[in-house]
């Protein structure tokens, strides 16, 4: 499996930090999740649309993160995501947040694919799983 | 009109504060509803019984907050709250946040009762107004 | 005075909402401040080097919010920053959050200038209350 | 070793809560560290106080969250803490969050105890280690 991936730029605010002086560490699961949403939209795919017409939700079942180092005020960071692992109603992310070359952090997610209606678990729809799973586009995630 | 009012105690964690090593001004509105619902829920009034049952959900047209001196991490607050205008389908609150005697920030929030259903303007249960503008009942906001 | 106003555009994600289906009130206050920190930095001013180099910090003294329309998961929004009256050491700032041509809440809010020793009042550099208070840069804002 | 286990109650406000009707995934980490800063505080230790005396302070290497169940809004959750690895400068935290017998989420959070000077390892103080590390004290976490 090659990977498509993605990465997505954050830059960070107020929001983000604590009174450590860093980002506080629940923040990372919020970038991390923005990052798969865009590359869901890069692909043309919309959540909300996805929901409404495909009937589907996505659910986080699992996160692992390791924090290397910290991100501070202001830094605009880069956040990437790809699927490493994908089977029928699941999909598994690895994703990094990024400072130039410096990984500041690491990501394994695991997402549920479920039905909106009965909250069961769902077949993910064969046009999501090949592009999510395909060699990258190389028009898209850069920002 | 001699206002009901109510003392929620209020811990500030990491998750509240920012890189100025002080609590982010977004977050004293989290702060201000937390101690409005446990305000009704001290008079006995549970928000989603009264959505589920009553039909009824409340939502925030205005808010007017001052902030007069920080708070920081792991200072026990004590967030007041009490309803200082009725009308049949809004309320105003005034609400403080304090540490012992010093008085940090200040808040007026205007709330609107909505049909849980339609989305449109509703009137507020008399019970209800009763509670919310009766005098202080002492057994309830002593934490 | 002409002010100058600039517009960032802002993506609603699921952090964003709460389960009445829309934005959280508090999170405007993000909004609203991610679009204040956009329009210094396109400006040319990074509040991170103001602080450490020309010693000073902005902090919010006062904030009015009306919330007109709810904000959506997966919406875009703008989200607009003008400064409307200017003195010596605080700034207020007209903001608002758009979807297309709705309004969706405007805001007023008050910032003081402060010495990032003292915490004390600090007048607001010449260049900057000229940055913050001449006509619009076309070049900056069009996102 | 027999660690000592401590709950501690947190409700479900609107802030916790995503427009899919349930808690967002990244505040079960807001919850957790809420228990484990409560935990030391039932202990008798201040993290404040630890900081500005013991000159040491506390940082999150990884964490590992499962997803059970959701939580939603006004529910009353309880999360447990306890501590199941002590080494010289870390610490791992097996926690969970549950709603009356339903688990909701389990989590490892693996802690480093740093200078606060230098942010570098440093030792955590033994009378914390036999405190976190010790046979539960029947009078704290009976909330």
């Amino acid at each position: 499996m090659n990977p498509s991936s993605f990465t997505w730029p954050i830059r960070v605010y107020y929001e983000d930090t604590d009174a450590g002086g860093v980002v506080f560490y629940a923040n990372y699961l919020k970038f991390f999740e923005r990052a798969r949403t865009e590359m869901l939209r890069a692909m043309g795919y919309e959540q909300d649309v996805l929901r409404d017409e495909a009937g589907i939700i996505f659910v986080v079942r699992s996160v692992q993160v390791d924090y290397l180092s910290p991100a501070r005020f202001n830094e605009l960071l880069q956040v990437s995501s790809a699927v490493t692992q994908a089977k029928k109603a699941s999909l598994t992310f690895a994703q990094t947040v990024s400072r130039g070359d410096a990984t500041l952090a690491t990501g394994l997610i695991r997402i549920a694919c479920l039905n909106a209606g009965t909250m069961r678990p769902a077949a993910i729809p064969d046009y999501l799983l090949v592009s999510l799973t395909s060699a990258p586009d190389p028009n898209i995630g850069v920002n």
